[in-house]
């Protein structure tokens, strides 16, 4: 079955499982003008209570997977998409319902891994319980960053050649589940991102040119985001935004590179906008093809 | 021939380019213990004035290679030892003299690449100018870290999952030429070394743990550190120390791990002290098995 397929209006209202960040809510407006009706299930803690107000919606927690479904059962949704930032929970976190409690042996199995087997087992789940998980991407391509130099500036020939090492690192890296980003300047690995997130890598980086404990050039290096081989898409692409933008700037790189149609964005035309103030490149790398 | 025959008496004085950290003192008392003569080159900015001063020394910059060759000639030093906390000098930092500035292209060549390349190029400039480089541990084995565990606490069998794991995230690396450590907590990878070093690594899981970012059980997780596959062992073997444990403890992780044979430290004594009084293990892990 094609994607096209998937988000047919004759499937239903569209469960969206949203976490934080504004990405959710691109995803749902872009939704509701292919006229289909969004429900989102905005999980407590992560999701905006301001941005959740303008969309049906109910507030939930991790955990309560029994009234997901009767609720999304209830509102007519098949279709389910998980999108939005979230910091993983902790198992002791987790307030289960009696269906939860019930897929515990399962649930504690996800729980011992990185992010996307987390978020995999969890999509395994909700189709056991009848559901068919889509990625955001399927329902709103029109977050999916394209492909080739995106602003105002282009990576020169040194970016594109970190940028090629930065993607076999990643693709080394993968199998492990860790971060999908990593730093390269002048080929050198400046920075491979874990637990802490994008942000806080650039934040580190830019702290250490600070210290003179990176002694690099100014406006060198490359960020580069990409799904992991392997990845379910459906779940957890890389994603960029301004702020991905504003904290490279503050780190005195040269450009962010992501996998063109493997990464998405809330804010493109802000986010290319920032950029070209910025000084920054902004490039979709052409999947399978590096350097070019 | 064998690393005994190396540092036989009759070799003549041994020359000590010595960075930063009490470890390039462990190893001139260890060789003048021996009864053989040794001559440090203190890095200016990285080696520390006092404890440079109890010994034979120069004070020396990166690039002055043709000072550095007749200083050594003088004193009779055929072979060198590179040892010490170092951060990788900028091309423009380095001083040149003569001799360097001939050898330019080359160092331009070895300047582009990670930390590794940089020190494997410098000890071919040595080598190609008629010194041996003999790696730290071979004039002084009593740093090597040895192998088992090595104070009073002993890693769990998750501990060793974790170690296992880490070993083969850093062997997945090790080609890329970064870090030689990595925390890995309940199978998930919490961080990756690059530039930053190891005590920065560990700072950033303390602050993480602190904002809830990282939502781990206390007292859990393994830093390891191991050589890079094909690194040359001579050069750059990873090196931990009290502060390590320090560091460890603050981030609240239930142990070390090393490969044993293939790390270094200075004050192995203190460093087990201070691992029993803080609840953490330290290990040493035989190389090519890992997990027994």
């Amino acid at each position: 079955m094609s994607s096209s397929e998937h988000i047919r209006d004759g499937d239903g209202p569209l469960a969206i499982i949203c976490g934080g960040g504004s990405i959710p809510y691109v995803v749902a407006d872009a939704v509701m003008r292919q006229g289909r009706r969004a429900v989102l299930f905005a999980l407590r803690g992560w999701a905006d209570p301001a941005a959740v107000e303008r969309y049906p919606h109910y507030w939930t927690t991790f955990g309560q997977m029994g009234r997901f479904r009767r609720l999304a059962r209830e509102e007519g949704c098949r279709d389910v998409v998980l999108i939005g930032y979230l910091v993983r929970p902790t198992i002791r976190q987790v307030r289960f319902d009696l269906t939860t409690l019930r897929l515990l042996p399962r649930i504690v199995r996800i729980f011992r891994g990185g992010d996307n087997h987390l978020l995999k087992g969890f999509a395994g789940i909700l189709e056991d319980q009848g559901f068919r998980v889509l990625g955001a991407h399927e329902v709103a391509p029109e977050i999916l960053v394209p492909e080739g130099t995106l602003g105002r500036h282009r990576p020169s020939a040194r970016d594109l050649a970190d940028i090629d090492r930065a993607m076999h690192l990643l693709a080394a890296t993968g199998p492990f589940d860790i971060g999908q980003a990593v730093v390269v300047a002048d080929h050198q690995v400046v920075a491979v991102e874990a637990m802490e997130g994008t942000d806080l890598m650039l934040a580190r980086i830019a702290e250490l040119r600070g210290l003179q404990r990176i002694l690099l050039p100014p406006h060198s290096g490359v960020l580069v985001k990409a799904p992991k081989p392997g990845q379910d898409r459906r779940i957890d692409l890389p994603s960029i935004g301004p702020r991905t933008v504003e904290a490279a700037a503050a780190a005195s790189l040269a450009g962010i590179a992501v996998e063109a149609g493997g990464s998405v964005t809330a804010d493109f035309d802000l986010m290319i906008e920032a950029a070209d103030a910025a000084g920054l490149f902004v490039y979709g790398i052409r999947r399978g093809r590096v350097g070019e």
